[in-house]
C-alpha cells in the first residue's frame, strides 16, 4: 500500500492548480484523498493541535515525520510536508530533507522565520525573520539534499505576516527563487485577498506561487485560477477545525441527552470506520493466510 | 500540566456511574474533558482508525502507550486505557501494566481474546477466546504489577461477542473477579440491551459492571443507572465517528463550492484551535521568559 | 546517505557465503560495515538487550523497526531484519513485511515459534512451536507482501531448539520451502556443530541454509563453507557482548583508579567518535550552507 | 521497576562529590549502576553517536527523552539529563523540563549555546553563545517549570569553550546562579586542568560546580575533591568510547580469524546478557502467571 511519491511538479506544470487539503493523522489524509483533493498538506499547525500543543516548535521533527510517513503509507496522493523552519539551521535542513523524502513526501514547504517559530495567524504573535542570505543557504541546502529532481522545495516567506511590506516580500521571493526554490508560498493574514493579489500582480519571477487562503475565504478556486500564476492552493487547517466542530457538537448532544440515542443518527455508523480501516481486506487476507 | 492520576475507584464507589468517552489523540481527549464527561477512554479501536489501520493488533503497544501518555499530559480526567489482550501473554501484561501506570493511566481494560485480536463489532469477525485459567493468570499478573492500589484492573469478557452464551460469560466474570479484577466489562453486539440486561440481572459478583452501549443506543444513562450495578459506561467510538462525519461533510462542501467561502462559517474559527492549544499561555510565558 | 537496499540474493547466488554480524543501534551497524562483514543482522535479541529488556516479545515492532530504519539510513550493507514471529499471526506478517521492506531491509528472518516467544539459547526456556500449516500461511503472507522479488524471506525453524528432533526439523524446512521461503535458518543450542552438520547433510531442498553458530564456536567460516549449502552465516550477538565487555572493563578501571587517567589510553579517543559521526562532513556543509 | 527519582541534591549537600558516568541506552545505564557510579549522564553526545549522527542538534527531543525514560525505568540511580540548549528558546524550555521531569530525570543540564549547537570538543567547531539575559530567561523558565524542588537545574556555560575568557565565564556563572541555577557546569577543552582550576579558584558564588574532565584526564577524583567546590564530576563519553573499542576489537578478531573460535573467550558469555536482561525474573514470572 506504500505510495510511490507522485510528481506534483507534473500536476502543476500541466497548467492546473493543485488543491491541497490539510491533514493531521493518516485517517484525515485518507479522507482528503477520498474527497477528491489533489494533495495532502501534512500541516505542522494541525499536528501540533492534534497533540494538544501550541504551534511554536514544541513538536519534535521525529514525531511530525513519523506521522507524515504513516500518511504516505495509507494514501496515494502527493504529500506536501510542512517542515516549518527546517528544524534548525541549514545543517538541520540537509538532514530534514533526507528524512522527509525517504518517508514519502512529494514536496516540502520551508519558511523564513526564526526557529523556534510562532504560528502565523495568531494575533500579536512574535514574527521574526532570518536574513535573506541565511535563508538562501537553507534553500540551497534543501535543493542539494534531495535525491529526486521531482521532489519540490517550496520556499515560504512570512514577510507580509511579519509586517515587512510587499517590497521586501518580493525581494525575498526573488532571492529564494535564485537559490533554487521550485515555488514560492506567500502567506497573509489580511481579511481580504487584496494584499495577496497585489503581490501576485507584481510577481515577476518564473516559479509558481502557492497560497493559503485561511484568513480571506473570498479567494475561491475560480478566483485563484484567474490569477494565472498560482500553482498550489493549500487549505491549511480545515480538517482539524471540521473534526473539532464535529466532536464538540456530538459530545454536547450526548451530554445533553444523557445517552447516544439521538447522536447515533447524526454520525457515520461504525461500519463506515471499518470501511476506512479496510476491514474487508483483512477478512480476505484471513481467508488466504490463516490456517 | 501533567495530571495526577485520579482515583476512578472513588468516583465509582461514591455511587455514581462514570461516563467515559473515547478519544484518539490528545486534542480529542481535551474535548472530552471540556464536554463534561467523567473519564477518557484511550480506545484501541479509535487509535487504530486514526492511524488508518484495522483494529487487529497491528498498532504497537509503544505507539498506543505514547499516545495515551500525551493525553494524560494534557488533561486532568482519569484515563481508562484499552490495552486489548495486554499485548501478548501474562509476561507481557506485567510489562504493559508497569508502562501504562507510569504513563498516567487511571485504569486499564484487558480482554480475554486470543492475541492477535479482531475488533469486536465487525460482522463475521474471528473471535477466539483464551482459556479461563490462562486469562486468570493475566489478571493476576496485572494486579501484581500495579504500584498504586487505586489503579483499576478491569477484566473484559468477550464471551457474548464470541457467541459462547450467558452462562459462560457469567462463569468467566466470576473467575476474573476471583483473580482480582476490580470491575468486569461485558460487551455485546446485539441491537438491543436485552442480552446485557439479562447478564446484569444474573450477575452475583461484588464488583461493578462496565458496559459499552455502541450497538444498542437505547441504553441511555438513566436506564443504565436504573440497573444499579453499573460502575462505568463507556462511549466506545463516538469521537472518531464524529470527527469523520465533520471532516467528510466539510471536505465535500469545499469541493462542491470550489472554495471555503461557505464552509468557513460551518466550522469553528482558527481562534478556537488557538484556545485549545493554550496560545494565550504561550504569549504570557513569552512575556515572562523571552528576553 | 539512505542506502538502496542491496541484493543479498545476488551475493549468495554468486556462490559466496555471506557473513552477517549483529547490531543493536546505527553505530554498531556502522562498525559492522567498517569491519568488512557482508551484512548487518538487525537482531531482536541485541535490541532487547540494549533496551534493558528480556528477549520475550516485550519490545514493540514499531521500536525495532525504527531502529532498523536508522541503521539502513547510515550504512550501505544489506540488512537482515530479525522479525521474530512476525509480531502476531499471518495478518500481522503482511503489515510487518510491508513496513520492514519500506524501511530499507534486504531480508527478514521469521521463526516458527508461538508469539510471544522466549529467546532461544536460555536454559530451560519455554519453546512452543506453531503448526506447520499455520507457519506456511505466515511464509506465504510474507512472500505475498513483499514488493521487490530480491527481498528475501528467510524461514527459521526452532525445531531443534524445541527438542523436536531432526526429522521434524527437516519436515518443517521442506514445508517452509514449499511455501515460498528463499532460505531456511536452522538454529541449535548444542555445544558442538554435530546437530547442525547432520541436518545439513540430510537437507535435500533447493534453497540455501542459514546458520547462527553462537553455541558452537568451532564452526569457523572455513568449516561452514565446506558444507557447501550454507548461504548466510549470522554472528548473532557478538556486538552487544563486545560492547558490554568493553564498558564493564572500562567502568571498573575508572572506579578503581578514581579517574580516567589510565582508562583514557585504553579506549578510542573522542576524535574517533567524531569520525564515526561524520563531523568532517558537517564542517564542510557549514562552509557551504551557513551564512 | 520504575525508579523513584532520587534526590541528587541530598547526595551533593552531604558533602560528597557525585561521580556520574555517561550512558547512551538503557543497557549502558544498567552497567553504570552496577559499576558503582553515583548517577547516570543521559548524554546527548553519546545518544547522537549511537544513532550514527553528529552532535549538532539533529536528534529530536522526543527521541532523546524516550531513551532517557527507558533508562529511568531500568535503573535506580539519579539521572542527569543533557538537554543541550533546551531544544529552542525559553518557551521550549518550559515544555522540555516538564517532559524530562515526568520521564524520571533527577536533574538537567542546559547550556548557553545558540540552537542548533555544535558539540564542544571538536576542533574548529562553531561556538556561538546567546546573551546573558536570554539565557537567564531560560534558567528562570526551567526553575519555574519544575514540579519537585529537588529536581536540579544545572546551568552550563560554554564561555571557555567559545574562547570568551575566564572573566566572562565567571560573569555568566554568577548571572545564571542569580537566575536560579542549582549548580554551574563549567566546560573546558584545554589539555590540562589549569583553566578549570583557575575558574574554580575565582568562583565566588554559593552553588556547587560541575566539571567534565574529558580533555584533561589528569583531573582525578581525588584532585577534584581537593578543590572543595565541585558537586558533580561527569565522565562525559567513556561509555560510548568503551563500547566502540570493544566492538572494533572483537569484529577485527572475528574477521581475521574467520570465525568466533577465539573471540568467544574474549567477551562475556550470552548468559551474562541474560543476567543483565533479568531472564531469571522472567522464568519466575512464567511460573507464577502462565497457565
Amino acid at each position: 500500500m506504500r505510495k510511490t511519491s507522485k510528481n506534483l511538479r507534473e500536476i502543476v506544470s500541466a497548467g492546473g492548480m493543485a488543491r491541497v487539503m490539510a491533514a493531521h493523522d493518516p485517517l484525515s489524509a485518507i479522507l482528503v484523498e477520498e474527497a477528491g483533493f489533489d494533495g495532502i498538506w501534512a500541516s505542522g499547525f494541525e499536528y501540533s493541535a492534534a497533540m494538544g500543543l501550541a504551534d511554536v516548535s514544541l513538536v519534535s521533527m521525529a514525531e511530525h515525520l513519523n506521522n507524515m510517513r504513516h500518511m504516505a503509507e495509507r494514501t496515494s496522493l502527493p504529500i506536501v510536508a510542512d517542515i516549518d523552519t527546517g528544524y534548525g539551521n541549514a545543517i538541520n535542513v540537509l538532514h530534514t530533507i533526507e528524512q522527509y523524502e525517504a518517508a514519502g513526501a512529494a514536496a516540502v514547504v520551508i519558511e523564513d522565520k526564526m526557529f523556534p517559530k510562532v504560528t502565523s495567524l495568531v494575533e500579536g504573535g512574535r514574527q521574526d525573520l532570518i536574513s535573506i542570505p541565511e535563508f538562501q543557504g537553507k534553500v540551497e541546502a534543501a535543493v542539494s539534499a534531495r535525491k529526486a529532481p521531482e521532489f519540490l522545495i517550496i520556499a515560504r516567506t512570512e514577510a507580509l505576516i511579519a509586517g515587512r511590506g510587499e517590497a521586501e516580500a518580493l525581494q525575498r521571493a526573488r532571492a529564494y527563487e535564485a537559490a533554487g526554490a521550485d515555488m514560492i508560498l506567500i502567506h497573509s493574514k489580511q481579511k481580504t485577498p487584496d494584499e495577496i493579489e497585489s503581490f501576485i500582480d507584481n510577481w515577476d519571477g518564473e516559479v509558481p506561487i502557492v497560497i493559503v487562503p485561511t484568513a480571506y475565504p473570498q479567494m475561491t478556486e475560480a478566483r485563484a485560477k484567474s490569477l494565472k500564476k498560482i500553482g498550489v492552493l493549500i487549505y491549511g487547517n480545515h480538517a482539524i477545525r471540521a473534526a473539532v466542530t464535529g466532536m464538540q457538537q456530538v459530545f454536547a448532544r450526548i451530554i445533553e441527552d444523557g445517552g447516544i440515542q439521538n447522536a447515533d443518527a447524526d454520525i457515520v455508523p461504525v461500519s463506515e470506520i471499518f470501511r476506512l480501516q479496510n476491514m474487508d481486506q483483512i477478512k480476505l487476507d484471513e481467508g488466504r493466510f490463516l490456517r
